[in-house]
């Protein structure tokens, strides 16, 4: 069954403090050389047969929110 | 400045209820075909200079909980 993997990360003009705190935690936990952090989610949907367009509307509706996220689909073997 | 992503998903045998509300929704919203969802997180970090050894470490300790989650790491340009 293929499978299709749905990226959403917040928009860069958008702020992500999460992503922030890890970011600033990083150097007092030991971990440098790392300058930006950004948490999004991953969706992993096992397909059985859904054409790009539902996919897509699929993921603008209701994976993402397009106001302040933005989205990427692939597919996965 | 080079751009790493780490993508943390629950194990296979892990139980992923928000995923799964996620798929059970879907037929009622019009969207057929999609037989399974699992949601994860992913992380997109900005590096200046870390090694692979520290990578695998921090996506380790901090970023994914190996326990219950799985991470891959991959370079991105």
């Amino acid at each position: 069954m293929p499978r299709v993997v749905v990226d959403v990360m917040l928009k860069p003009e958008i702020a992500d403090p999460q992503g922030q705190a890890i970011a600033n935690a990083l150097p007092n936990l030991g971990f440098t050389g790392v300058s930006s952090v950004r948490q999004g989610k991953r969706f992993e949907l096992e397909v059985e047969s859904i054409d790009e367009a539902q996919l897509q509307k699929l993921a603008d509706t209701l994976l993402a929110n397009p106001v302040i996220e933005t989205y990427s689909i692939r597919g996965q073997a």
